[in-house]
């Protein structure tokens, strides 16, 4: 059919077998919604102070049915590898703003994967 | 300092505000390994046969610790719009995998976002 026929582009990120680890929070109900903008934007500014933080993206959900579980935010971070995670977690910075965000969630589920693309 | 200067470089992806889902699974125990593999390998295929649907990535879990909450597979799929994800929902080869993966899953999440790089 037409459409398996569509090239498939492999990015740099693929060539390279990057790691991602997804993040997915619910903030309490008690965080006022300008406080979790200011800990989104601090935290955004991760890849500004950690090297082997090699990418940020943070979208809200905008989930119309299914189960989102009622998280709220997906945060995805790029590394070129487990170490380069590993150094990320121990990074002060990091540290930190793990402390600050912490205490305002009511769930977080945290998960690293190497994503490939598999064909058939 | 250094790290602030690096370039961000902006993907084709993100100049056209594309919309992302990512599913966790966690199977359960009752399913076979070999047939979790098959399931996985056939949902890749989805890529193939819905328009809509622009890329189709997974990874299993290598977190080392933290709290990944059991998900053992990570899925992200990749849509030119919330539109796109509206016509993959409803489309035909979805809803079979569906009807197919459910009632091997002990959980699941699955969350819509659009991705955006946040700087300071």
């Amino acid at each position: 059919m037409e459409e398996a026929s569509r090239p498939k582009e492999k990015t740099m990120e693929e060539a390279k077998g990057f790691v991602r680890r997804v993040l997915l929070f619910k903030f309490k109900a008690e965080t006022a919604p300008d406080h979790i903008e200011q800990l989104i934007k601090d935290h955004s500014n991760l890849v500004n102070l950690v090297e082997s933080l090699k990418s940020w993206h943070m979208g809200k959900d905008v989930s119309v049915k299914y189960s989102n579980e009622g998280f709220t935010h997906v945060i995805e971070l790029t590394f070129e590898s487990t170490e380069g995670i590993a150094a990320y977690m121990g990074h002060p910075a990091h540290l930190e703003m793990h402390e600050r965000i912490w205490p305002h969630l009511e769930k977080i589920v945290v998960i690293d994967y190497k994503p490939t693309p598999l064909c058939n």
